[in-house]
């Protein structure tokens, strides 16, 4: 029944509903009757409608009681966010920094401080938390709450749900590969946009990256997770099996042609504070910005260097997608803002390296989300428990 | 209920398969006496149990009346077998000879041969024909039976559903990846191996090489068969993004390093006749056993090729198991020939590329099929829907 109000954009009446879900008019009502109660639903102004009939009364979903917390644990950045049921992001926190010259434990102790200072933000707005979904550029173990293997943040079996449950008053933390969760929000679900940019049952590959680069992939409308959730490490798919050294151990990966510091470093630009974002802080120094100025700019060592990051980019992607057989990839992360740049080699090497482009073509779609998608799909993965599972909710 | 008898490699009592299924005992001996009229299942003698009770009856599959058809159409061969419903091969067929010389039409012909031929062996050993299964390398569109495009056959647009359906007298025929066969014939569905080598559910990927190379991959118990059934494509998965040209037009495929005639070349070995099975004709040169010889006796070169093919699978293999996260590469094709050179390649590249082997390394599993997993998997495919659908095969 929720899901029925979840999957429409724009409210929808009780015989909606009961049309769209196959059950009977006077069970949608009753059950509409508890969600009102519980306030997980509105009703709002009478919906227009198709037909005879009386206008009815829409139902949607309400933010006004439950919200998750969404947290991405970046290399150089906390990134969190208190999003409502309607998917609505109601505070932001932001804490900069590069993780790799800190110790472990320090990271974790920031990252708790600030699910501490949001869940206070929340409560403050009469929220309840149903609890904190949190995105690592590594390998996890979403059971036990561990961060198995994050090799950029040089992170090894460093357990991170228990202390972010504690500053969270004991909600349930759910790890998750940020990739993965990037993909998720690509998904749309649950959202505030009316359409997802791709057709999610068209099967996708969302692609991720900062410092490292994950991707998140969709067949059949779900999340293909693997069989440990360790999927869509397209940062360690080779590119040149004789190229350089990279970071885990192996040489020519993506990472080492694509990466943001590879960019930046084959741009002439090492010395430049390696941080993506506008951070809305006079310090912080937004090389990637300049990167982008010194590309439209036509400086050709910026253009060289994203040229061949768009190539590597397109060679890992051809490979993941003559395994797959999906019909689109997302460029997310700082792809996205690179796309003028990077998605025209992308469409290049796909078109020639994809078995399948030869029958259909493979789409490139830019994401439209943003660096926050991890921190959305974070919160997502929570509010997606509770819409398939209100039931602990019901009771006030 | 037919699927519990299968699932079994001993025969099961009446009351086992109540217990596994779930349905009453009176239920189970109703459906069973059906199946036992129209001799999809046999009784056998008394099954020895554990705990008190009378030795019960035993059921099993019935190879007597139900078999399908499975044909490879591969570069340099056809071959083709009768099966029967117990997964034993009854009657095989073959005919060799280097496809690529030769029209499309003229080997569709010779397929429709093969398969009027093993009709014929069938119905004189009074089994009735379910369908025909067809492996081809290349994507497939399963729907309307046509091959869409085979790079190493030539093929474009190809209708073979009609032309061998005719010649089975007009049963049902289902064109297949022959990647995806192999994967499926893996995971021993049905089988008269007790066992199969890899748990399924584990996930895996079953390298399927000839002249080309193909995979299918198995997720959670199923074959993960992409948008279109075009997933798989390892032969263009990139193992050196500025390497020689491929025939699919992209450049440092995998089929560049590995594929059966690379191989052969790499070995000092273009001249001789690619052909890679022992077909029992004095005229048929074994190529592949001529280089197994040569690198038996330590010949430098026949090493270093097989060493370049197994480093380059290994590099591949390690980009799909990186996107995917499975617990295992099953090596088929010619690689099951080659293992003892190439594996210790496989392994090294699994190890030191794929992030998840520092958690937990990827299993290597040599296939026992050998170069009949394609067929058999075809015949295995017609088979399934027998076992998950018999109620056609019920009226006598």
């Amino acid at each position: 029944m929720l899901t029925a109000v979840t999957r429409s954009s724009v409210p929808v009446s009780r015989a909606d509903v009961a049309a769209r879900t196959g059950l009977t008019k006077a069970t949608v009502s009753t059950q509409a009757d508890r969600l009102l109660r519980a306030r997980l639903i509105v009703e709002g102004e009478p919906v227009a409608r198709v037909g005879p009939g009386r206008p009815a009364a829409g139902l949607s979903l309400c933010g006004d009681r439950v919200a998750a917390i969404g947290l991405e644990i970046g290399v150089d950045h906390l990134t969190g966010c208190v999003r409502d049921l309607r998917g609505a992001v109601r505070h932001r926190a932001v804490a900069v920094g590069d993780h790799r010259d800190r110790q472990p434990a320090e990271v974790v102790r920031a990252a708790a401080d600030l699910v501490a200072g949001l869940r206070r933000d929340a409560v403050s707005d009469g929220l309840s938390i149903a609890g904190v979904g949190v995105g690592v550029p590594g390998l996890v173990d979403t059971l036990t709450g561990q961060v198995l293997l994050a090799p950029n943040l040089g992170w090894r079996r460093l357990e991170i749900g228990r202390p972010l449950s504690a500053a969270g008053d004991g909600v349930g933390v759910v790890v998750e590969n940020e990739a993965t969760l990037s993909a998720l929000a690509e998904m749309g679900y649950p959202t505030s946009r009316s359409e997802p940019d791709v057709d999610t049952d068209a099967g996708f590959v969302v692609v991720s990256g900062e410092v490292g680069i994950g991707a998140g992939v969709v067949m059949d409308g779900e999340l293909v997770r693997g069989r440990h959730g360790w999927s869509g490490e397209l940062g360690h798919v080779t590119v040149d099996a004789g190229g350089d050294a990279c970071g885990c151990g192996a040489r020519g990966c993506l990472e080492v042609f694509a990466g943001q510091e590879a960019i930046l470093l084959a741009a002439g630009r090492a010395e430049v504070v390696p941080t993506v974002r506008d951070l809305g802080s006079a310090r912080a120094v937004d090389a990637l910005g300049e990167l982008v100025r010194a590309a439209e700019a036509g400086e050709g060592t910026a253009l060289a260097a994203l040229s061949r990051a768009g190539t590597a980019l397109g060679v890992a992607l051809s490979s993941a997608v003559n395994m797959l057989d999906v019909d689109a990839v997302v460029l997310g992360g700082i792809y996205a803002r690179l796309a003028p740049w990077v998605v025209p080699q992308v469409e290049r090497e796909l078109s020639v390296r994809v078995l399948r482009s030869r029958l259909r073509p493979v789409r490139v779609v830019v994401s439209r989300i943003g660096p926050d998608a991890a921190m959305l799909g974070a919160a997502a993965l929570v509010l997606r428990d509770v819409l398939s599972a209100p039931v602990p909710w019901l009771v006030s």
